[in-house]
Formats: structure tokens, C-alpha cells, sequence
């Protein structure tokens, strides 16, 4: 391919007979955190993939998608260990955003947003932690889709954070992420209709003009749609994002601790400094958090009734440059910056669907619609129906 | 009243005139980890209720069954912080077992157990985290109700560790348990049917010969009002233990640190050495076991459809004796075997009711009936359909 924006991490040759199914002919790329059998999984640490081994079987997602008939063509870049939003790797490059020349892609699923910015694949599998397909695509102005924890089997896929670890989606339009999550929810999920979409103001006071006016623009249109419009402050989006940095600092360094000590692998800084937080927590601390997650989880969920959903953007503002946050400083700042944002919807486990919602010309900004636990394929499917029509505005 | 067999921390005054509304007239107790305005909540401690203050105000369920006409008489003793499962207390004594001479009354609802198996209230309230209702019940030979986690309000009581801590009930017979549980169950819960009942074969290899056949009385009866059985080994019944051992330490230590800390309050042996424990772990440990925990409720869940449920003992034997458990060295041992049976449905959050299910003149042993998440309506109408109609055998 000419120009792949650094997205790919390699190429796979599909085969060569015609696929059936309901997601026959369908390209699509995936982030080099699910096994893809017979190739390394590198998570995007040079080091990685001697701990981990070559797999021997496709991640469940992956397999999945390929029995639909869907052709796997690119395993692609990463955020160190999933464990970062900037798209920043220090071993193996740094995709390009393709709208926004020398702004960061996004991550961690930078690769998998780059691929289908650049329309390399029209769509890719990305996991999402705390932010990880819905900062990148917000970056590089795709649609993501985050399911319900637990909805898509996370099987094949290196952990991060388990209790928050889900397989995500990337796309360049609404339909064709529709057609691949009903194939990757493996139950039936109820379909359900919104009735009311509440804008969350407090989300807003976090974010640059431009994204609030991208906030309006979604608002709007579902309106248009038939849905009531409301506006309220919840008052937790920091409290979410102390809980999440807690108990997946917790999860990650579990899971990491014993490869980190006895094999020291090169780690790019901003990484090694989100391990070295996480290994000096003590239990009251975690143990608090986890007590304050169920009563975040009770406050917010109060209100979270069936028929509701709720609006606030994806990312502070559009891609900083690159150049910007080289610094392990500037890129921690950045990352927590975004992630007041979306751990919200980690926190309470619910399902989210981000769309690109810019004006025509501008950079890219994308808008979160968070659904109550479950209403994943009511979601995509208003998704689809309200913003598969073209650019907004 | 005549002989309260050490179960009661203070008797009420209840009001003179006659209620009305769903449970008018009826008799409860409140264990003494709930709020009831105006009486300091003691949880078991003599130095606790300095921290916690004298209440304005009745926890949510208190509350809520006075609104409902029932009529608040006692508060009775817990288990110490409600962190233990032998009702053993130094600074309060410990509440005498009415079925077995000098045996404990298990914990950490001691008090309410014995209240309701002495016959001074046909119904109380406990709280049940690890098995602390469930524990007592089966060796006072009483009814217990654990919600799904979340389904009841913990709004005023103590925590112990939220993502754990549910309001249970303990009652004389299962229709007075299911009216109780109908009025405090917030959201109209959908009524589900049972199909079939899986034995865990590995559960009963924990157990004594009475207890293994407990359960064989209460699947025959299950058979015999319509359900299919089945018997199985689940393979995980220690892991559950193991992670909760893991995060309910952590929320415990995360809640009660500073004050253990500053005030420096006295404690009994088992519960220092549980808090020691507690202070101890890593955040590695705890992030694994948070890991572990995802893998295991996905691993539980995946065969824990709708229409079945699990049956295993309530406790590894009958209750042993006081004397036997006085060394907290004793005590633990104790608490670790007992959790064994108890730890996995507070692990997956689902709901239980445990029943006695001794043959006439035997002691006490309960018998847990462990539905998916969210069928506590079905489960507490099977309980009273199946086992309201007198003694099993």
C-alpha cells in the first residue's frame, strides 16, 4: 500500500479464495495486542514477544470475525502495552494522524484509528481500558465503539486492566461497525430505543470551544431524531478517573510485575513512570478505591435509567502536535486530561459509541454517546441511523 | 423477655400505635451494623461508635420496613466490625446457639440469627459480604436471603467492603423472608422460573456426611417440585475464596486504616490478624486478584444460565463449639473452611437463599440455593414454595 501513515505494523497476505458470510469481503486491521496466529504479539514493546510467545490460535475476536467472513490484513501499531493515549512509541514509531499533519494519533489503539483514517481498511479492532479506541478515533476523526464490559470475549488479547478491559471497534462509517459488533456480541443483546439524551455540562467546562461546539452539533441531530434533550452536571467525572487510575494502575502492574522485575525490558519513560505510581500503592488506598467504584457506580447509575443516554466528548479538544508532548511530563499531563473524559463509561462499564463530529475543514473531534449497561446494539444502531448520513453541520 | 440467649444488644421501644402497609405488625431486629436514629451503631466494637457517631438517621432498609409497618424491637449483636464468620465477640460475649448447647452461632450476624432461631423475632436484618448471613443461618437453623449485589440499598450501615456488601435477611420461615425481601428490593425484579438444579460435587467433598446429605434431602424435594438435576464440580470454589480473601481484605483495610491507625481501638485477636493480613498485601497481589476475579465471574457465568441454580451447603458441618474456637488461630482456620462455600456466589454477586435442611432433632445445616444474577424474586418464591411446608426428610 502507498502510504500507510506508520499505522502498520505488518502486512498479512489474506487468502486467496472468496470468503462467505455476513461479513464477506470485508478488510479489516488489528492492533498487536490479540494473537494472530503464527506472528508475535509485541503489544508494542520490542520486548513483549519473547514473554508472551508466539501464538498458536487467533484472538477470540479475531477468529470471529474471520469465520464471518471478514479478511484479517494488517496487525497495526500500538501505545506501548496499551498502556498510554498519546499513540507515542518510542521503539517502534509513531503513526500519523492523517488530518492533522504532525498531531498525535491517539491511543492506544493508534494504529488501528490511523488505518482506517487513512482508508487503509474500512475497519479494525482496537481494545478500550480506559479511553483506548475512543481517544484515537476522536484524534483521527473515525467512529469507535466500546461494548459493555464483558459483552465481546476478551480472549487472545493481552490484558491491561481486566475489570476494565474490553475489544473495541474502529470504523470509517456507522454501518459497517454495526455489521461487525452484532457479529462480535455473542449474546443476543436486547435491542433498545433512546428517549432522551442528556448533556453532561460539567463535561463540557473540561473541553476547548470547538468541542463543545461538536457536543451541540450531535445534540442537535438527535433531536432531529426524535430524542428530548437535557443538560446536567454529574460531579464525578474526576472522582471516576481517580478510581480507574487506581485499580488499573493495580491490574496493569499485577500483571506486569513479574515480567518487569526479572526480564527488565526497555519501557518508554512515560510508561516506566505510570508503573512506578502503580507499584507504590498501598492496600487502604486501592481498597478505597474500590469501595468509591461502587458508590460511583450507585450514584451514577441512578439516573442512568433504560432510554437514556449521555453526551460528552470524546477528547479535550483536537490532536495535539506531536512535538508537543514528547515529554513523559506533557504526555501524562494530556492523559489525564483525556481520561476525565472516558473513564466514566469504563467506571460504570457501559457501552459508548464515538462518532466524528467536526465541521467539514476542521480538525477532528469526536463526541461520546454513553448508553445504560447493555443497550449496546440500540447504540450502534442510532448510531447508524442518526450520524450514517454524512458530515453534520 | 425471658431468655434472649445473649442475642440482644438493646431492646426498643416500639411505638404504641398500630401500623399499617405491607408488613404491619410484624416483628423485626436489626443487626448492629445498621443505623437506627438516635442509638449509636456499635458494629460489635466498644470503640467504633465513637467513630461513627450517633445516627439522625435509619439506614435505607431500616427505614424502609418501619415505612412498610413493621415494627423495630431489638438491635443485636455482630461479629465484630462484621469481619469474622464465628459471632465469637470479646467485648460483647457472644450469642448462644439455641439448637446447640455451647456451640457458636456463627457470624458475622450472629445476633440476629440466634434472635430469630430463639424465636423473639420472626424476622431481622443482617448483612451478608463473604457468608454472613448465610453462616449463621444454617448453624441456628434459620432461613437467609443474600440479594444480588447492588439490589438493596446499603445506605447506612457500616461497610465492610462495598463491592461485596449486600442487606440480607434472616427469618423463621420463607414467606415472611419473601415479603420482607419483595418490600426491600427497590426495583421490581423480573420473576423467574427454575429449570434445573446443579449439585456441586466438588462443594460437598468439602463437607461433613450430614451436610452432603442436606443438600441430597433438598435436591429431592427440588426434583419433586419440577426441577431437572444435575451434578457437577465447578473447580473454583477456593480460587473465589482466594480472590475475595484478596479484595474484601482491601476494602476492609481501605475503610477502617486510619481509624485503626489513630484511635487505636481495641480488637479482637482474629480480627487483628485479619487486618494485619489485610495490611499487608501488595498492589500486585491485589491487582491480580481483581484480574482473577474478571476470569472467574466469566468462567462461573458462562454456564450459569437463566433457569438453573446451584446447590451446596451453607456451612462445611453443623456448628462446632465455642470452646473448640477460642484461639483466633482456631477461629481462622474455621473462617477460611466455611468460605469455601460462601465466597463463590458473593464473588459473582448472585443471589442466595439458604435453608435449613437438618432432619427433625439433628443440629442445624443450611443449604444454599445460589440463582443468577438479578433472580432473588424467583428464588425466594421456589424457597417458599418448595420448603415452606415444614421439615425436610
Amino acid at each position: 500500500m502507498a502510504n500507510s501513515c506508520g499505522a502498520v505494523l505488518a502486512w498479512l497476505e489474506p487468502p486467496s479464495e472468496p470468503s462467505c458470510g455476513a461479513l464477506a469481503g470485508l478488510d479489516f486491521a488489528v492492533k498487536d495486542v490479540f494473537d494472530v496466529a503464527g506472528l508475535p504479539t509485541q503489544a508494542g514493546n520490542p520486548d513483549f514477544g519473547r514473554r508472551w510467545g508466539v501464538p498458536q490460535r487467533d484472538a477470540w475476536a479475531v477468529a470471529r470475525l474471520r469465520q464471518a467472513g471478514a479478511r484479517l490484513v494488517a496487525k497495526t501499531h500500538t501505545h506501548e502495552l496499551a498502556y498510554g493515549v498519546t499513540g507515542l512509541n518510542p521503539h517502534f514509531g509513531t503513526p500519523q494522524n492523517p488530518r492533522v499533519p504532525g498531531g498525535i494519533p491517539g491511543g492506544s489503539s493508534s494504529g488501528s484509528a490511523v488505518a482506517v483514517a487513512a482508508g487503509l481498511v474500512p475497519v479494525a479492532l482496537g481494545t478500550d481500558t480506559a479511553g483506548s479506541v475512543r481517544i484515537p478515533a476522536s484524534l483521527c476523526g473515525v467512529f469507535a465503539y466500546r461494548p459493555t464490559h464483558g459483552a465481546i470475549p476478551t480472549q487472545g488479547v493481552v490484558p491491561l486492566a481486566p475489570s476494565y478491559d474490553t475489544v473495541g471497534l474502529l470504523a470509517a462509517e456507522p454501518g459497517v461497525m454495526e455489521r461487525c459488533a452484532r457479529v462480535l456480541l455473542s449474546e443476543a443483546l436486547p435491542g433498545v430505543s433512546f428517549e432522551r439524551a442528556i448533556i453532561l455540562r460539567d463535561a463540557l467546562e473540561l473541553c476547548t470551544p470547538e468541542a463543545q461546539a461538536a457536543v451541540e452539533r450531535v445534540a442537535l441531530r438527535l433531536e432531529s431524531s426524535g430524542l428530548e434533550l437535557e443538560e446536567r452536571s454529574l460531579g464525578l467525572l474526576e472522582e471516576a478517573r481517580e478510581v480507574q487510575r487506581v485499580l488499573q494502575g493495580a491490574q496493569a502492574w499485577g500483571f506486569h510485575q513479574e515480567w518487569l522485575e526479572t526480564a527488565q525490558p526497555r519501557l518508554g519513560e512515560d510508561v516506566r513512570r505510570l508503573f512506578e505510581m502503580a507499584s507504590r500503592f498501598t492496600p487502604g488506598e486501592i481498597g478505597r478505591a474500590l469501595g468509591e467504584q461502587v458508590r460511583l457506580r450507585a450514584e451514577m447509575g441512578a439516573w442512568f435509567l433504560p432510554g437514556t443516554l449521555v453526551l460528552l466528548p470524546a477528547t479535550p479538544g483536537s490532536a495535539p502536535l506531536v512535538s508537543e508532548l514528547q515529554e513523559a511530563e506533557a504526555a501524562l499531563a494530556f492523559r489525564w486530561r483525556a481520561l476525565s473524559l472516558t473513564c466514566y463509561a469504563s467506571v460504570l462499564g457501559t457501552p459508548v459509541v464515538s462518532l466524528p463530529a467536526e465541521l467539514p475543514g476542521e480538525k477532528p473531534i469526536g463526541v461520546q454517546l454513553v448508553g445504560p449497561w447493555g443497550s449496546d446494539v440500540g447504540l450502534l444502531h442510532l448510531a447508524q441511523r442518526a450520524f450514517g448520513l454524512g458530515p453534520l453541520g
